[in-house]
Formats: C-alpha cells, sequence, structure tokens
C-alpha cells in the first residue's frame, strides 16, 4: 500500500552530530535541523532531538504529514531497532533508539546501521537506482558495507551482516585494529589507513616526500591527497597500495553475491582516480574469470551532506501503516 | 499454491554419473535410477536420460504424478537454466539443459550449480531446516558453496553467486588454481588440496611420515586421514593445517551474511574431528567480536548418495504451475 502522508524523517546519526531532514516523496530535503550528538544519556539526547524535531515538523504541517523515521546509526539493528554497543557513541549496552522515538513522536520509527542507510539512499535515489544485487562502501574514518541482494538489504541471522571493513585482508603481519583483531580491511583502506600508510613509510624508511614536513602524528588522508596531486611519488604509492587492496578485496567479496556494482562512498572517494585507477586494476586483474567484466565500480553521486539523511529516510518509506 | 502433484524429479549431474531420484512429497526417494555422464553431445546425453528415466516414470505412475524436475549441475545458472562452460563436464560453452529437459518431458525444470542443490537439500530435509540464513560450504574435488539469505539461495546478478572456493585465502606465494589464479580456498581445503599438502611437505622437507610409504603421485585426501588416525604427525599436522585455513576463511566469510551456521558436506567432513576442531577452533579465534559464539559449525547429516539428487528435487517444489 502506498503510504497516504507525504513525508518521512531521515535521522543521520554520527559521532559528532545528529542531522535531521523532512523528506518529500521526490526526495527532496525539505526541511532541515540538527543537533549535537554530546555526551548525553539517551533518554536526554532523544529529549534534545524531539525539541528541535517538532520546530521543522510544525513548519512543514504537523506529525500528521509524517509517514515514519528512518534512522542510521552506528551499530544500528535494523531487527531489535537498538544501537548495541557503539564504539564510537557515548552509551553503553543496549540503547532501544528506535522505540524511544516511536513513543515520543508517536510514528513507526526503523534503525539500521549507516552503511546500510547510505546502501538504501543510493537504491532509491543514487547510482544504483535501479539495482537488485550491489554492495556499497562507505571509506570514511573506518570501512563500512551494505550489502543489498535481490533489492533488499542483507542483515542475517542477528541483523548485523555486512560488516566487510572487518573482512582480515592481510593473515599475516597485519596492522592492529580497533576491533582487536589484526589485518581488517579498515586498517588499510580507510581514511586513517591511508594516513597510517603514510606514517608507516616515513618512519621505516628514508625516503623523500613533502609528507615529511608535515609533523608525523598529524598527517591525514587529505594531505596524503594533496602531495599525491601535487606529484609526490611516495603519497601516490600510497594512493596506488590502498586501491590495490580494495580492488583485490572486492574482487573476493564478488565470489560471495556477484553484484552488478559496487558503490564507493565517503571521504576517500574524494581522491577519484587516485584511488580508484589501481582499484579498478586489481579487481580486474584478481576476479575469478566467470565474473570478469561484469561489475561496475561507481563513486557515489549524492552529495556527503544530504546522503545519509536521505539514505535513512528511505527506510521509513519501507514501513507500512494503515492510516 | 501448494503443488497437486505428488513427486517431483531431482538430478544429480556429476562429471561420471548423472543420478535421478523421484521423491514424494516427505523427501522420501522413492525411485531411482541412474546413467553415465559420458562424453555425448548434450543432445545425445537427454535423450540417454529420458529414456532411462521413462522406465521409473511410469513405475510411479506416470508423467501425470511428477510436478516438476530440478537438477544440480556444475556452472549450473539458475536464471539461464544452463550448464555454462563447465570444465568438468564435457559440453563447450552454454548448454540449455533446462529447457532441453523440459521440452522432452513436458515438464518445467530448473537448473543451478550442485552447492546450490546441496544447500536447498540442506535447508529442506537437513540440519539446516528452519534456517533462513547459513552457508553449505562442500568440501569434495573442488571446494563449493551455497549461500542461503532469508531464507533463499543468493544467485546475484548473474546467477553465479557463492563462489567461495575461489575466495583467494593466501595473496602470497598462493597455490596455483585450475581457474587460473591463485591462492584460492580451494587449492587448500579440497580433498585434493589436502593430498596436495601432503605432496608439499614430502618433496620438500626430510620429515618422517608413514606418508612416504605410498608413491608421491597416489596419496590421496583418504590416506593422510587414515595415517592421521593412525597417529602420524605430519598427516595430523596436515588436517590441522587444513582446518585452521577453512576456519579462519569462514570467519571472514560471516562478515558478509552474519548466517546462523556452517554446514559442510562432502568427501572431507569424514575426517570428523581431525578437521572440526581445528576449524572450530580457528574460526572462535578470528571472528568479528559482533559475531563470537553465535555461529554453529554443523557437518551436513544427510548420506553423500542421496543429498545432491534430494537437494535438486527439492529445487522443483518451489516451482509454480497451475495444473
Amino acid at each position: 500500500m502506498a503510504a497516504t502522508r507525504p513525508y518521512v524523517i531521515g535521522l543521520d546519526l554520527g559521532g559528532t552530530n545528529s542531522v535531521f531532514g523532512i523528506v518529500d516523496k521526490d526526495a527532496k530535503i525539505i526541511a532541515q535541523t540538527s543537533v549535537k550528538t554530546g555526551k548525553d544519556d539517551p533518554e536526554t539526547y532523544v529529549n534534545r532531538c524531539v525539541e528541535a524535531l517538532k520546530v521543522i515538523i510544525n513548519n512543514v504541517g504537523g506529525i500528521e504529514k509524517i509517514h515514519a523515521m528512518g534512522i542510521g546509526a552506528p551499530n544500528g539493528n535494523f531487527y531489535s531497532g537498538m544501537v548495541e554497543e557503539a564504539a564510537n557513541l557515548p552509551w553503553k549496552g543496549d540503547v532501544p533508539l528506535a522505540r524511544m522515538f516511536e513513543v515520543k513522536l508517536g510514528i513507526p520509527v526503523v534503525l539500521t546501521n549507516d552503511a546500510n542507510a547510505a546502501a538504501m539512499g543510493e537504491m532509491k535515489y543514487g547510482v544504483a537506482k535501479g539495482m537488485k544485487n550491489f554492495m556499497m562502501i562507505t571509506l570514511g574514518t573506518g570501512v563500512g558495507s551494505g550489502i543489498v541482494v535481490d533489492g533488499k538489504i542483507v542483515y542475517g541471522s542477528d541483523g548485523f551482516a555486512g560488516e566487510l571493513g572487518h573482512v582480515i585482508v592481510e593473515k599475516h603481519k597485519g596492522r592492529q585494529c580497533g576491533c582487536g583483531r589484526k589485518g581488517c580491511l579498515e586498517t588499510y583502506c580507510s581514511a586513517t589507513g591511508v594516513a597510517r600508510s603514510a606514517k608507516e613509510v616515513i618512519s621505516t624508511s628514508e625516503v623523500e616526500t613533502k609528507l615529511r614536513e608535515i609533523p608525523l602524528e598529524d598527517i591525514t588522508s587529505y594531505d596524503v591527497f594533496k602531495a599525491a596531486m601535487d606529484g609526490d611519488p611516495i603519497a601516490q604509492s600510497i594512493y596506488e597500495f590502498t586501491g590495490r587492496l580494495l580492488g583485490e578485496a572486492c574482487a573476493n567479496f564478488t565470489c560471495f553475491s556477484s553484484p552488478e556494482a559496487y558503490v564507493f562512498f565517503g571521504g576517500l572517494t574524494k581522491s577519484g582516480d587516485l584511488l580508484m585507477e589501481p582499484l579498478r586494476k586489481a579487481y580486474d586483474e584478481n576476479v575469478l574469470r566467470n565474473y570478469r567484466g561484469k561489475t561496475k565500480l561507481l563513486i557515489s553521486a549524492l552529495d556527503d551532506a544530504s546522503a545519509a539523511v536521505l539514505g535513512a529516510s528511505a527506510l521509513g518509506w519501507d514501513i507500512e501503516r494503515a492510516d
């Protein structure tokens, strides 16, 4: 049944900011607000959010106009509606965020993790529009993923499917990961990973590079990007290494669900061909023959600021309600 | 709509034999026959099959009693109904096997690859009964896989999803695989892989092992199994190595679809704890914290001879027909 109410709310819950958008059926964000995520307990946080939300809800005609709300949050679990043990958020244990918003707002609320929300956004409004099988790979501080099979997000047995950033890609002498294991994809192919590669090269060799002008601990992936664009061969080789590793990893991922496309999103994709060229090359060289030449490697065309909110809001449209 | 006809046909198409079973709604194989797969062209092969089938079809009351037919075949593609470029079969190119049987028999026919058929069998009749999310791993000459998400086999964009035997698990100095790439899981964790490990140890070291009594080229995984059961430490270490590698690989696979269980099937599972103990240990040590303690590692309880036929036949029940 098509939703009769004209709007949904999307919430992109980040470690620093919580951004809300009221979105219409044409994926236009017609009203927006945000609060600092902060260090409050969940109850106080939700109250602050609802206060800010009420203003924009009234501006669009009141809660009667809102069909539902979708939340994208780190460690958000679609099945339970909870944010579970999220390392980047101030809350301990499992927080039933979907239910807390439902009670306060009086509309249905669903929640998923941020990468799954991004995948929803791509499928409904982005470069994956019309695709039934694709993988979303978010390259930010960490590496997130949302896997779409047969037009639906893969949630798995417990709601935690799609953690491709924690596939171990270096079994031997892999980098220490925040998850406690070693060699995870995100220790190499995230923004943090790129900075780490630079620090590693600088501190373990004598090679000449502009990056030495920056205090070691301050180097960011953006510094490496700028140096690479300026022709610094070491900085270029770091992007080459990063792209190759990601391409090899994706070639393996394809054995799982043979996606029509990979959609890359997030800070690191701003480096464009610097990342994508070695990525494509390594993918083509490493993918199983059956799949060769079939899979598109795409960069998201949604802009960072609205993609997460749109993705979260897209979840809202999938909720059935009778009134 | 429930099928009104009482039986389905299952075909397990192997490199050597093609085994047919007529199966009732209680998963009982009520009639069985087989032909040599042989080297004939597809047309002649199908004619031979149909001739053999007619005898058992008549025995159960004629084709009017048969709802549909399911085929499990190497490189079988569910979407196209074709066997596509199968290395172990004598046919060149793509063979529209489902349609060929449909025309000859006058019933609907579906086809999938052998590991997907095995997964169907486990889901309908085996240890995965009632599960919505699990992975089937077949450990035979090669390593095959069938991935079930949300109660359905994952076919992906082209019908070739679920080739986990070709995930590259050793990037550095990996073993040459039949697929042309190096380091694929199946070069280590198949029956062939175990024999290869034995040959490698014997030919590159001076270690003492009973396996030296066997001509190098003749060593099979069963020889390694027997030697291990006899207390040969080298043979034991080979199973240890194999199980560990498979456990590490499965720990990575869990990041995709967070399955409720892995179901292992095929020759190599006959080694029981010799394989499963190091497998479980490596899995537990390597899986991401979110998933720890959640996933069952099971050996199929279906017997080899009937599992493939039952699995293929299970596909038949999923076909809708009006009459």
